[in-house]
């Protein structure tokens, strides 16, 4: 087996020029074909190679985290876990993820479809795009695949199989177990924030509420393997066009808690709420501002829809066996157990999306939705009131019952109504 | 490698006469070795071989249900998993398992030191006898076991390789999950109870709160993989004298949620309680009664105290990290954490106690503190008693705040003052 080589613009012709399954679609003759190195993400050499014929992606894993170099080394095996993620949601939703044409463990090189006109649903919030179909398509995505991975749906022994499969994307793993759910809470040497919100950051370091919940997160992210996770599921990870919608790097994918998924995802909704005061440069954003809210609204309003049909439709696993409702004519034991799980999705989803919110302000990982706002103390007010929101819905997320609460405290808090 | 092979107690000595690590033990020459088979669990052949020098116990796994025969087949790598488990308990809490001496993976063989003069506890509870240490060491091995097995205390690679290794226990696994948790519900193929028991089992199964309830303590099961637990923690798995206490048989360990061997556990005690009404030929028991619950009491303070202190001096793990709270002077933010985490064992240890009592009296697997009462009648009376105890406690679970609510409640049911 060759040892792993990372790709360049220049070898990639020379080194993938003779793949079947990539020929077949751009044009048999490497020396026709233009690359591009254009990977803007934090761990990866993202190429888009197009031939006469056609277009395609190559993604290559490198040995550390590029975002901060060779300093701290990254496994290449995490290729293999996103190429495995990818090809369980390809099942589990059709057409919502980028078309596989080529794996190559040893070289941690994924080639995909080329997604055109797409672009990165996070870009297109922070210019003020409104996509119609992403509450829909999302919402769909994460019922279907977090219902279709679990022990509501899979044989169990194929779940254990996977569960034990991914358990080996340790180091992944552990990125969001320190960066997600304890770094933002204490001086780790890898965070930084804007300058305005020292007195804010000194506030939530503090709080002791909320560091505790943070714990009981990473706890609860940590041991219940409950479905396979997208894992970093957020508007940086989903490309659209008005039409379309499709989800793509999941190489943190593991087993963990669905509303971990869900809170992630819709709290980058709210982020970007709280970011379009900081680009209202060609105009007021309210109409925006009230899309972001609706979508969050609409992704949780439908996930919830599609998790219930899926319920009823395809519950075939070892959990909530219908010889125990059912078939017994006790579909109403069925519905109160349901509405069990869901409640417990909409409290566990809510302490997710809450410090998701606290990382990408305070973290490694920055949101561009606040990162592109120039004006340092526009941004730190932006900032200020969704670490705010964030650490509100965190702490008291057993009394938050419904999206329309949420929706009103966002507006008071974008007002400063309340703060 | 050789095909497995049962042993016999004709074949035994020329099979394992040659191990140095037995025949150290008991004298070289096999010839004069006596061999009996003792076996009496559902599972697996055990012998106790007696040569000049010493005594052993030869487990050895069979590739089906012994209690069903060989229409059940069972896969003979349990014993692999026993033997891991054994391993790890060993570290975990020395001194609480048996000598390991000999392990043969192919022919699922396990050479453990023979426990002399103890007894199986539940014969001893059975018989009236009070062990005066059982609340003292086992509460402090599940304890030990419970957290150094979990992400509080192990390095997170370590436990996730450990995560995966015992994910594919999945037949003994899948015996918990369908006999623990769904089977008493509803008339499945292998259940049976005393006849008097119609009634109630109709009331039970009729039951839509317990039968939700225990469908989430099942989910809760198959997903939350905190640590590695014994996975059949009750009084038959544990050996003692007055002085010492060993617990054997770990062959359904796997990763689950703490609260479930805890429960297992003090159910057992609750369901000895139960029927020692139907043990009072030699005269009454009201003294066994009182001890009963005070082990019960015991196990879970005795649990709470070294869970405490493990959790203040040997928290070195990805959860609750000490620099968010103590590194920064906030011991009350640990205990605060600490405290929540109690509270959540105690809520679910209450909920998988309360089925445990149900699956022992109306699944496959009875226990024999209930199946030694002669008379039939009498023998309803106590298994009813356990059974509406058992349906309290698990529906109500998140409302009962303390042990002492628990031993009233008990008291209160036995002498038929509620019911």
């Amino acid at each position: 087996m060759r040892a792993f080589e990372a790709l360049t613009v220049e070898s990639l012709p020379n080194r993938l020029g003779s793949q079947a399954a990539i020929t077949g679609r751009i044009g048999s003759d490497p020396a026709k074909w233009s690359v591009r190195e254009v990977g803007d993400g934090n761990l990866n050499l993202v190429f888009i190679v197009e031939g006469p014929a056609g277009t395609v992606i190559v993604k290559q894993a490198l040995p550390y985290v590029r975002l901060v170099g060779e300093s701290w080394p990254l496994p290449l095996k995490r290729s293999f876990f996103e190429y495995n993620a990818l090809v369980r949601q390809a099942e589990r939703d059709p057409g919502m993820t980028p078309e596989l044409l080529h794996f190559d463990e040893a070289q941690a090189i994924i080639v995909m479809e080329f997604l055109t006109p797409h672009v990165i649903l996070r870009r297109a919030l922070i210019e003020g795009r409104q996509l119609p179909k992403i509450g829909q398509n999302l919402g769909n995505f994460i019922a279907r695949t977090l219902f279709r991975g679990s022990d509501l749906h899979m044989e169990t022994r194929k779940r254990k199989a996977d569960l034990a499969l991914f358990a080996d994307n340790v180091e992944l793993c552990d990125i969001t177990e320190n960066l997600v759910f304890s770094d933002p809470y204490f001086d780790a040497p890898m965070n930084r924030h804007t300058p305005g919100l020292d007195g804010v950051v000194a506030e939530l370091r503090a709080d002791r509420d909320l560091k505790v919940e943070a714990q009981r997160l990473k706890h609860l992210f940590a041991a219940k393997a409950e479905t396979l996770l997208h894992g970093d599921l957020h508007t940086g990870s989903v490309m659209v066009t008005a039409e379309d919608t499709r989800v793509i790097d999941p190489e943190f994918a593991v087993y963990g808690p669905m509303a971990f998924d869900v809170g992630m995802l819709i709290a980058n909704f709210w982020m970007s709420y709280f970011s379009q005061s900081g680009h209202e440069q060609d105009g007021p954003r309210d109409d925006m501002r009230r899309y972001l809210l609706a979508t969050a609204d609409e992704i949780w309003s439908v996930f919830r829809a599609e998790f219930s049909r899926l319920w009823r439709e395809e519950r075939r696993g070892i959990l909530y066996q219908a010889s125990l409702f059912e078939d017994q004519g006790d579909t109403l034991g069925s519905e109160q157990a349901l509405q069990g799980m869901i409640a417990d999705i909409w409290t566990d989803m809510l302490g997710f999306a809450g410090i998701e919110t606290h990382r990408r302000i305070l973290g490694l990982a920055h949101n561009a939705d606040f990162e592109t706002i120039a004006d340092e103390a526009l941004r730190a007010a932006c900032e200020t009131k969704a670490l705010k929101f964030g650490r509100h819905i965190a702490v008291n997320r057993s009394r938050i019952h419904s999206m329309a609460d949420i929706m009103d405290l966002a507006e008071r808090m974008e007002k400063e109504i309340v703060r």
